[in-house]
């Protein structure tokens, strides 16, 4: 059996269902591939930092107020928290900076200079630092994986580059942002605009202030993302041609309904001579098509490669149990 | 560049597209991991065999009525081809024996008995000789991959082996036989099922005796593979509780279309306490239903395991293009 000490860099929802999903496949990883976890550091938001080489206790200090109490030593910021937790992999889960990837850029670059290996659900870093961090961990023989940035746990960017080699992708379209799609299914329930966001602030999967999910902010990162990453181009979401779903009237969500249609805020990239055009925009979908079926927090991605059919991917209900499943998988992934 | 010399064992339409991929790669490959493929052996049902050492002629050789005259010495069967190809990767697809597995489960072992990588589309070694050939190819330290026996060269086997780490598979279902799919398509259109089977025919996807696909037993077959390799269960196809689509009328059809519903073969599998519980049989599917939009030859698969929501993947449009992409894909794996 072979040690793997693990760091989270932000512990919030994602982190804790990480956490949970350690300890559920505890007797699984010991068995196979024969690791024993153990967690030597932990740096929160907003209820101080821990590290242990021994292995901290995350039972009591995920009740405690304060987790520093159960440090091994004073940590002076997370800089100091990177230098001193002694993990092999470090999880950066801290919040999302769309505009410069900041500070999780920083810490991934701290942790893949000291030859751990990096994983986080934070698109920041893929958009703004992709090349560099991927550069960065081949130099220092460790990787640097995000596989739970686009489409939660839903297995993407490993589909291209453990399931799908010698492919190549000429474009992709998708329904990629969550909220909207909530939105756009509460209201053809009978939901006004306003009221469906609310809703979706109530269950916690809309800000306060939901313009980065409405005006398609947040899609297109992803598309960014997904450009830069599977097509090897670095796109700026700013390159995105973008339209939200501001516009989008009960009205038109009900005529498009006696049509037998559905609006989707579709997600689209191709490939042209020059680079890539990419593209979020409400459309109308058919039955026909795969992405009308598709409601809720539910979403999809479509392939077209140089080698087979349109390929699609459809994730159904995630949540922070299955982002945390792609940060797990990209561990094992790390760990062959 | 590092020279890999392959062979085909079976030279039909999967075969020959193939070959054509190899050659529409060849640049790519050689780029990028550096590979030169040398073909050293051909042997076909009816057109003679061949092998040389120093490479074959492709371009005559598909030309020719009896290619043993390209061959660099005299074979006296299959067996004699396999020992004399010389080659690194044996591409066996021969046809398919679905009570048996014969003769190709022996072509397999012969070749990994030789530390040849074996890679088929032959749906009969994987469910009569799953765990045989795996361990067989084990201990000779080379690989035993089938990707295109299951909705063509869609990633399945692949996506669980190196897409999903750690992921265990509790149930799946799907539209896995192209042929009844197209038939119901037809059907949806006001052919009457001797005509849609009829034009199945013509367009080269149902066999003169259609029963094969018509009473489900090429979906019982695709069933019992994946239990087999991603449950780790072993299920012949004769466990798999069957019913065709041979009941299904153009009245049902029409009822079901009145109603915004579709009629599906569906394929089904769930882990239960002893073993696996499998179905295949016609279903009513309404449009919330990511098979309801499946259409023609197109499939779809949805996997339910125990650390995402149900995961679903659709192939659209298949054809010997994409399963010849499957045996690529599994060769680039072998040879990583």
């Amino acid at each position: 059996v072979q040690e793997i000490r693990i760091a989270y860099l932000g512990f919030g929802n994602v982190g804790r269902a990480l956490d949970d999903l350690f300890a559920q496949k505890r007797d699984e990883l010991r068995d196979n591939p024969g690791f024993e976890i153990k967690v030597t550091g932990v740096a929160t938001g907003g209820h101080g930092m821990a590290v242990d080489a021994k292995g901290l206790n995350m039972q009591a200090l995920r009740k405690a107020k304060d987790i520093s109490a159960y440090s091994s030593m004073h940590l002076i910021d997370v800089f100091d928290f990177i230098r001193n937790c002694q993990a092999n992999v470090i999880f950066e889960n801290t919040p999302v900076n769309y505009q410069t990837g900041q500070p999780a850029i920083s810490h991934i670059k701290a942790a893949l200079d000291r030859g751990m290996h990096a994983i986080t659900a934070n698109k920041g870093p893929v958009v703004h630092a992709y090349r560099e961090l991927s550069e960065l961990a081949d130099r220092n023989g460790c990787r640097f994986l995000f596989e739970s940035t686009v489409m939660d746990g839903a297995p993407i960017f490993s589909l291209f580059r453990e399931a799908l080699p010698g492919a190549n992708l000429k474009s992709f379209s998708g329904v990629l942002n969550s909220t909207t799609n909530m939105i756009l299914t509460r209201m053809e329930a009978g939901d006004g605009f306003e009221e469906a966001v609310s809703y979706c602030q109530e269950i916690g999967i809309a800000e306060t202030d939901p313009s980065g999910d409405i005006d398609g902010w947040d899609a297109s990162v992803k598309i960014a993302a997904l450009a830069t990453v599977l097509m090897d181009i670095p796109l700026k979401p700013i390159e995105v041609q973008r339209k939200g779903i501001r516009e989008i009237s009960k009205s038109d969500v009900k005529k498009a309904q006696q049509n037998g249609k559905r609006w989707k805020l579709v997600c689209s990239a191709r490939r042209v001579e020059n680079g890539v055009e990419a593209k979020v925009s409400p459309s109308l979908v058919g039955p026909e098509s795969p992405l009308f079926g598709v409601m809720g927090t539910s979403s999809i991605i479509q392939f077209e490669t140089d080698v087979l059919g349109v390929l699609s991917v459809i994730e159904s209900d995630p949540g922070p149990r299955t982002t945390a499943y792609g940060l797990y998988a990209d561990f094992l992934n790390a760990n062959r």
